[in-house]
């Protein structure tokens, strides 16, 4: 991360949850509530716990600069923490230092340290998601009716309403939450195995137990929780990109259906007036952009060697935090989206009228093939759109002048009577969705 | 794929079912079962269906070669499919060629096809998966008290059992299994919109239903059950890799703990005759280096255009059939190399004194505290290992020589003593397994 | 690949180049020669190698369904290529057969053989990619003062000519050539090193450079030539891909300024007689989605083990071909695309007044700071502009109403005043190029 | 970057590079430059353009913070920076204060910013390869002749020298630092093109070559250097991992040949004190295993839509800015690595003797050819093999016991003689990197 951009790609809050302050808060709260646990479980006295929990509730008490630099010596951050804490606790207390960390490895206090802070990531994030399917459903439901072209391969195609779009939208975030939740708990799982993961005399069972309750974890199992996380948020990023994808389309000046709200100078440039830059979008399209590869960094970090990789596993660590941070600033930024969404009604109901009435051709082919059969129907509506086309006239200016003899003909141009079960779809969609809520 | 590798990283039986052939007999089935559903729900004679579907039952009635030649103009391939349905319909019965696909678009056709290839693939890959775990809880029952030496970061660690290692293999399988299982709801899914998503009058509810029901699909939702998919494959590719990595070290000569089997000339070399390439293993790894950047690529074709892509659509295609493949070739070398893994139990034995005892010194100086106090004694066992290595003798004479008063010290040495609760977590994995068989 | 996408993601004429029997017969092509460059340097009588060399001319004596079969038990092809080779030459002339890939190993003879393959990939793409800069050079020029809005962030932002755009899409290409030109010394490189790359009697500095000259190839140097390949056809890809973009946008039914050409139905729908879909737009950016990807793989597959890797090295073999594969279906489709392009101008002219004059706000501001200060030029058109929009009215005619003094305003509202140093920059790309060719 | 690892994954010197601070340093520095360089080519007053210079030097007048919270409104830092480098210079002169940022748009002032500090990296970058060369040929000379073990597939092959695999590494470097020299033309560009990259009146061709000549940098082309930077790093990032892999496999308890050097408690464990943790290592792999996919994102960025993208080129400022501060600790790590090198050559003699003989079995058998025969002395040696495997004899023993008839047997068990050309690829290597030193 350049911190430059730290409020743009990322969100402040999330940027906070993964300080070297709050991740060293972390490993000190694992360090310190594991000897309670194992004084809880009779390892040693309790009396020693209270002094090293008491170290560890404290993050000022470390020389950060120290520890950075010793990093390198060992490899983690866990090497020179510990070192720091023992002699910290060693000042005070002889005999307690003797149990800092007691039989721990560097993987157990790093890894735990980094569910913690997901455990509080994830709080964050699933209020977030609640928040913009709330947005969604109010957007959709204000939009049930409203009409505009539907497009494909960015060719107008058929009418739906825009409610349609935003339901599709909706559906999408919500299986993400569905997803999340599932796998909260594989994710939020404690790591404490030792030095080779099959514990030892002072990482039982028990203690394991111990441990995983004052951390609100489930007991150590082997699990890919985090890569889990790490696809679904990779997925969540690409729902939430197809969003600003779509958004920053129909903003283009020859669209100009849908906009970014205008905040005081937002998106603007005061050399171009006509111009409203999609840049909540293009925030979120940037990440997009990234976090694929991140996801893929994280699945090529599996094949790890043995009982501990040396470097797949290490690579775990700033990568997963990336993604998550980027995804906050995505989900943050969409909301900041949608809240500000402008539509503009009167702007789509003129695009639908821009291909002269061509986009009605396949409706009202349908609608002749029982009088003269299909391939007449079909012949025949093709041959009225080319002289459309030729004439630069509507077709429906052209059908009436070949006399096709369909009553009503006015019917068929009407965009309204075009759009299929789009509302049926939005009414299932948000009712689901409610009875979910 | 290169053909030439067909059989080594790819399984020939899944190869054939995603042969050209076999994509275009599942685009006619779905086009056949399209008008039987449409007329049951009577949108046209059913007379009419039957003779479509008659068409639909026969591939070979398709000129392969003229329709993969003209997928460029239409720039998928349902357009030529149906172009040639159409008119080998018509042939026959005009009335009928009216109703082929009827309603219906590009996408509908081809990602339906698509999932009822997922659908066989899936039965493979259950029976597969099943077939790996069983081998895997077998391998982990026998070799469950089997001493080895644990590894960190590519240096001897600490004794485990090799079944605490199959047994992490096997959990990890085991919890695909269970996401795979989940995902399949979202995976098998009928796609039928029409044009734009919306329905249309001869795409209604009814008639998706009734198509769900005849493909044996749940009815058309938005859903990324596909990219869920590739997911889940990319991480079982990532789980299988990781074994392929600890068999491929494991099989280093300085180590040769663990071997593929030796099939006829498998592996060998007849002019280095000391040679057990682990050639199985090389295939899963290579695969391994690939998937991730697919399930990328799956993840970066997530935001998509308005109601249907210019290309991020059309990517997904033979990138989720790779990923399919690799895997089914990744699971089938895997099976083959855990069915005729050999293990050599006295070469494990063996590694376990070539750091002739050094291995066992934090137990000695965990044991020692209690007497002498935890500093005093790490600082004593510290010594003792200089020496050791000095001397090139047994840490066991030195301290026998520094007469440290343990009692029964050859205990400290026996790798047995030293496993933690290996044959406890071994245990509990296959506990928790057996009761999910 | 599936080889149902065949002419539409990749292109025929390079399949071919790929098939396994024209890797099979770049594979013989190595052992026959290096038979002949160790017979030429004395190594065994040249009656042997050339008996070897006449049967390395025909791979039709290769069995080749065997061959794959048993590429499982040796890792790769050369295996049991050599085996059968061997037999075959035993047959007839038991002396000769001792002399077969005598020395060589099978990294030798597989990356020779894909190195042979790729000299012949690189003159096709060499001959491509000189037609797509003469297409370019000849658009560029007939468009060279066809007047265009130029957009930024998908906005209108100021008037350049599409002659400027094609000119940006040439010098891209033009880069890659020179990149291609420089990089061949690397790529088009004999591996010839026996079982751990030192050589041996029998693969001495002698042989290798005869066998280099043999094939045309440079003499074996450690090189990344593989890789800094695969980089440049990611770019090359990169580059394609923007031209795709850029047509697909313009084509949109809201902008209608650029077509891909109309084919016999290409791109069409008789349902949707006005679309006019990016049907080879769609292609390339598919293949786009995926050739970024498969660089990494190559990236990712750098750091292999001691003299031979178990699994990267084998991983590179059909990622390679993959994009190499891509990346011609990319070129032949822009390629198609470029040849068949439509530019309607008069679209782009109308397209230059939707904003009704805001896109030159910016230079009549610029026009008026001499008269009355920049600060008070701007303000004062900022508020001209923001009474246009809310009027509803052309810029222009609110700058007459204001009487803001500027003598032939009807100029500042002319494109080609706006078009800065387009011109010039078109020019100065064209000339560049010409003395290039 | 999580800063907690900015010393281990990334190097200290380079972060201060890219800092915030330093990225606005040179952005000011382009707004300074290119008032001037605007003043001097007559589009405004010296005057004017000396008091907005002034301002420019001096970062610490910026309220970083107010601009970071406001890149949100417009997409990029450039436009806060330029309004309040406005205001300070309106506050003096407001006459100047029009010329701030004169014609120029957003794009030109990032993407030069970013060159600055590019050409800074590329000095210190090609600095530490000159010396990682200088080490790795003194390494190479060091160990022309250090006998060890050729290691393929992850097994013993034939011996080579250490120097011979230190030679291959050299020679890759050295391929890096020429392709980054050939490279730079094409990266260190002025971008200065205006709104659509069209120039305008105040941004033409001789203020684009003055700017040019004040920061150094080649007049501004359309040239995708920053891509071509990315990739070089990518594979640069590969080379220098292939060492990691090597020798964190060489450190391996049971290989122990090659060590990196014992820091004041680096890599060791006071509970495991026979521990070497590649830690070094490990830091270069796990930036390795995140390298290839920053390139894929810079590749996946290159389609960008018209004349400036939305999303795709705001995605590149940070990868590519990750990508190069981790190529910085990748290249600072492996420089630590090799300085403080230990080869024990004593175990890669030890370790040419662990198959008893077998590695010999080749040469054995090439060297009895003549006299039996290939086929057959290929035959009696595979016998001998066998037995020596049997009866857990050295080959040696064995073909003394079956007279095979070779004087000087002993010869043939000399790790020396089995080299192959390795002396003289070493001495070939040396010579032209010497060369060109």
């Amino acid at each position: 991360m350049m911190s430059l951009y730290s409020e743009y790609f990322y969100s402040n809050e999330i940027n906070q949850l993964f300080s070297e302050k709050e991740t060293l808060t972390q490993m000190l709260r694992f360090e310190g509530k594991l000897a309670l646990a194992q004084a809880k479980n009779g390892i040693f006295p309790e009396k020693s716990a209270l002094v090293i929990d008491s170290f560890c509730k404290n993050v000022s008490l470390i020389n950060i600069d120290k520890l950075k630099s010793e990093i390198k010596l060992g490899g983690n951050a866990a090497i020179p923490l510990v070192k720091q804490l023992t002699r910290l606790v060693k000042n005070i207390d002889v005999e307690a230092s003797k149990y800092v960390h007691l039989g721990a490895t560097s993987q157990d206090v790093i890894d735990t340290a980094s569910v913690l802070q997901i455990q509080e990531y994830l709080i964050w994030l699933e209020n977030k998601l609640t928040l913009l399917t709330k947005i969604l459903t109010e957007t959709t439901t204000k939009h049930r009716n409203t009409l505009m072209i539907g497009r494909t391969l960015l060719q107008q195609a058929r009418p739906i309403t825009f409610g349609l779009k935003t339901a599709h939208w909706l559906v999408r975030i919500s299986q993400i939450q569905a997803l999340l939740s599932e796998a909260k708990k594989r994710v939020l799982v404690l790591t404490l195995g030792g030095a080779v993961g099959s514990g030892n005399q002072n990482i039982n069972k028990n203690v394991q137990v111990t441990l995983g309750t004052f951390l609100n974890l489930n007991p150590p199992i082997v699990t890919s929780g985090i890569i889990e996380l790490a696809t679904i948020l990779g997925m969540l990023n690409g729902h939430i990109a197809k969003i600003a994808k779509d958004v920053s389309l129909l903003m283009q000046t020859e669209v100009g259906e849908v906009f970014e709200g205008v905040g005081e100078g937002k998106g603007g440039s005061s050399t171009m007036p006509h111009k409203r830059n999609p840049v909540t979008c293009a925030a979120i399209l940037a990440n997009a952009n990234r976090t694929p590869n991140l996801v893929a960094s994280m699945l090529s970090a599996m094949p790890q060697e043995h009982e501990r990789s040396a470097g797949l596993w290490h690579s775990e660590w700033e990568v997963l935090t990336e993604l998550m941070m980027l995804t906050a600033g995505t989900v943050e930024r969409v909301i900041e989206l949608l809240e500000g969404l402008e539509v503009d009604k009167q702007r789509m109901l003129a695009n639908l009228k821009i291909t002269k009435g061509l986009i009605y051709a396949e409706n009202i082919s349908l609608a002749l093939s029982p009088k003269i059969g299909k391939i007449q129907a079909h012949e025949l509506i093709e041959k009225a759109c080319k002289l459309a086309i030729q004439q630069g006239k509507h077709l429906q200016e052209i059908l009436q002048e070949m006399n096709i003899g369909l009553i009503d003909l006015d019917e068929f141009f009407k965009p309204e009577n075009s759009i299929g079960n789009s509302l049926e779809i939005v009414d299932s969609i948000l009712e689901s969705n409610e009875i979910k809520l």
